[in-house]
């Protein structure tokens, strides 16, 4: 039944190796093998500790254009990562998570089959098939791949980008290949996703014996105003593509344990999830005014899970839809949904960032698996956006 | 220097016997071989789990009163522990906590030397030269020693006192010789405790992931206002014996250790401090009124450690700072400062119970000690209220 699907048989490949994060298990020389013979230039650029070390691609083939006295060339990129989630309990699994097996149900299984073998399996066929059909484009492709994406994501995709913009590299449009798609193949993108960022905030008051409280300072009284203003502060209002931003905490803790004693200190784990209406710096400084308007002691410290990015509908969003339509009976929703990807560090150099790919219910979990019909519309969708877009 | 002090000899045979809460360690056998010739009737109530026997005595001594046709015979009874706190990492002591031993200071050394055995030789003392000095006393004169009161304190004084109840033996006067003496023996008595009362609360809301949050509940979003509430409520005023009921929460936790997870509960410990303005039972009322008010889901389940209870100025407090002034250069402070003791549950009998004994400074401490020279006067003092309230 397989005959005649590259993009199944790369997916195959792909998912024998066992790249969980941060390895990547040779899967990128299996994309080299392919694309150098294209005319791609491929650098391997190696990150990271010697016991997390991140292995990213960096492919590009030049376009018509680029060569030219005063170029012009549009840079089209594929994104996406060789690594996976671990499986989980293997003996709970179908079929073993790393070898990919068809089942009846017209699905493939295997531990990255959605999440996102297939999207890079059909980066290639598309850009094989593309140049079949224009041999010499204008414009140039590349592909950004790392295999630290489902980990910390500081050695992977940002390090890629910062040797981009080291080189004043710029790009101009990119497909994220995630598993973007809701309920059925092609019904929805992600033109953007909201930002993250978490506080560890420390209260400090001062301990004591429960029996003499005028010598202590209760921390987790003196943050109760200061909560429940910050549970009930609308920060924005959302906007067109984007719901309010939302702050929520995650972990409370104060107390010795000990039933008479007023503890010395409250820790607050909280997480902003905030639109594009909102700045991290304007969110972490309302923050710190509700504290030090309630007169508040306190340590806070910020980690900046990734800044919102949103690409407006324009030429890339169009593209995919045309195409989508073109080889599914769906339109695709334009959304922000869900949680943060590597389409923040490439939209600090690319104006239009989307994120197209299969269905993701089963991504992260047992039994992992892709819809084999969806093999060869995807990579004939890629191949229609380079043809409307660069060709 | 120790000829002719039988309060020091007592002590120093009590000292030597480790008697670890719940073990009283033949402690009072000691005192039942002492007050059996007296005329004491001693009945042995050992109360508690196979692991955690305790061992009580009630020991009284019937007045002349006692035996007319219709008696009208008082009940004075002298209340306190055979029991100690552990020692204690030993070799941090400059002399084995078991061994009693006199230091240059003319402290004596030993774990339960000021809490309270010190007490307790000095009851037997004192009843000893008050029954020299009065041989046939109108009134009945008992003891109430228990194994447990360092400890849960479930098997110990208060198994007496409902015994006591079931037989409807009243009392009239108690004295428990707890080391109430703040700076210098003899400068505070104590004529009343707070009642402490502790409840577990958890507040009940919906899991979910943070990038969800209008599919989750945050619990610790939804209690913020309730606590501040809480912590900021005035539940009384006190009154002239008693400083105002506090509130403090003691633990707080909430969260899975997960920064992107919504809890799907929080569990909160928290303590009153309360006074005899207030009683166990509004508070509660009025705790679940706050939380109701807010609209919380909760589970609350409450200990009350200890009632309150009061001795207002009378007899027996006017008895004690007499005998005190007599026999040092203090006049006794009435307070009601500290933890809870025993006396709660023998106030549930006796309309006056004061707390009265030697300093307190060195108790559940490494090198816990009593001054020597208190020994004497603390006995005539014992012996000097016998003498003003029941001769
Ligand atoms: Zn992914
Ligand atoms: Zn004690």
């Amino acid at each position: 039944m397989n005959q005649n699907n590259p993009t199944f048989d790369l997916t195959c490949d792909l998912l024998r190796l066992e790249s969980v994060t941060p390895n990547d298990e040779t899967c990128q020389d299996l994309l080299i093998a392919r694309l150098a013979p294209l005319g791609f230039t491929c650098e391997t650029l190696v990150s990271g500790p010697d016991d997390f070390r991140v292995t990213n691609l960096w492919a590009i083939r030049r376009g018509t254009a680029a060569s030219a006295i005063n170029p012009s060339a549009k840079t089209f990129v594929f994104a996406g990562h060789t690594d996976v989630v671990p499986t989980g309990p293997v003996n709970q699994w179908l079929s073993e998570p790393f070898t990919p097996t068809v089942k009846d149900d017209g699905h493939l299984y295997g531990r990255g089959a959605a999440d996102m073998k297939t999207s890079i399996a059909a980066f290639v066929t598309s850009i094989e098939s593309f140049l079949q059909q224009c041999p010499n484009p204008t414009h140039n492709i590349a592909l950004l791949i790392t295999s630290d994406e489902e980990g910390p994501a500081h050695d992977g995709t940002i390090k890629v980008v910062e040797m981009l913009k080291a080189r004043g590299e710029t790009l101009d449009y990119c497909i994220v290949g995630e598993p973007t798609s809701n309920e059925v193949f092609g019904d929805m993108m992600k033109n953007g996703r909201r930002g993250t960022m978490s506080g560890k905030l420390m209260v400090k008051g001062k301990q004591g014996h429960i029996a003499y409280p005028h010598r202590a300072k209760n921390p987790i009284h003196l943050f109760a105003p200061a909560l429940t203003e910050l549970a009930s502060t609308v920060w924005d209002e959302g906007n067109a593509y984007f719901p309010p931003t939302s702050w929520q905490v995650s972990n409370i803790h104060g107390g010795t344990g000990a039933s008479n004693i007023i503890p010395g200190e409250l820790v607050v784990d909280f997480n902003f999830r905030f639109s594009t209406a909102s700045t991290s710096s304007g969110l972490q400084e309302r923050v710190c005014a509700i504290l030090d308007q309630h007169g508040l002691k306190y340590d806070l410290s910020w980690v900046i899970g990734g800044q919102p990015f949103l690409t407006e509908a324009g030429d890339l969003s169009n593209a995919i839809t045309h195409a989508v339509q073109n080889h599914t009976n769906q339109t695709p929703e334009l959304s922000t949904t869900g949680g943060t990807s590597d389409g923040r560090f490439i939209a600090t150099i690319c104006p239009q960032v989307v994120e197209f790919g299969p269905v993701s219910k089963s991504i992260h979990q047992i039994d992992e698996r892709v819809e084999i019909a969806c093999m060869t519309p995807l990579s004939h969708i890629y191949r229609d956006v380079l043809l409307q877009l660069i060709a």
